[in-house]
């Protein structure tokens, strides 16, 4: 099973961390690819030091669990990469990353 | 054709019962697999009695449209399960029936 | 790569219209097939006159960029279709337009 989750609002964040978290265990880690792509003001949440969520994102990390951030959105909220939680990926684009791994098999999801 | 609608916030429900009416006049009921899984605060309306989206959902339902609703939404909502419409169906977790649906060929629909 | 944009909010197109941009800047026009459909309120902003918005459609149109209008949401909005944009295509029903799509491999996204 291969699944990417796409995160656009900040306040969406806590209902898709809470999703991934409910499908790690209901199928099992190692059962199921996870990839997290945040484009628009959702990136702010990689920012080291914003608040918990980053703790959230950390565990589920630790668990195989992939997060992406899009370097335009990152440029647009004036975002330096140097100061983005060690474990989050940047691709050029969030919508190219989203994109291509469809056309992979991954399924998708708006929480 | 297959179709599978994502609801997770109560005042979407509208526009996807009204989206899933015109898909089955556009392309004939019979012709298209329906079906709706519901997670987080949307799953509220599965409540018998709640109000007459319910009423709308029977009619598709008898049509041949499956609505389904995530355990543990339910759970954090404090809804019983014998409190539900008996049309609904419970799955353990929503995002795992959304990825297996989409790996089956089914279109993903955020209305 | 087909990409398939779902726009179903009319205060999303400006989000929506930035990620197609980013989209075809990133991998090159001529290397993606994009097509956008509004349902729902989001036809509101296919109608001449509107604002801006209209403009930088035009400019994704000249790209390649389809621009699709579900027929059920114009006449919800009371919209006739003589007052759309020359570039926007009508279809019965937005939602059979979206099933079809992903069923010939295009990728959704939910801006």
């Amino acid at each position: 099973m291969k699944a990417l989750f796409h995160v656009n609002e900040l306040d969406r964040w806590a209902h898709a961390l809470l999703n991934i978290t409910n499908l790690l265990r209901d199928v099992g880690t190692g059962e199921v690819t996870v990839e997290v792509v945040a484009n628009g003001p959702a990136v702010i949440a990689y920012r080291l030091g914003s608040d918990d969520a980053l703790r959230q994102m950390d565990e589920l990390h630790a668990k195989g669990v992939a997060f992406v951030a899009c370097r335009n959105a990152l440029q647009m909220q004036n975002i330096p990469e140097e100061s983005l939680a060690p474990f989050v990926t940047v691709v050029p684009a969030g919508i190219t990353e989203i994109v291509r791994k469809q056309a992979m098999g991954y399924a998708y999801i708006k929480p």
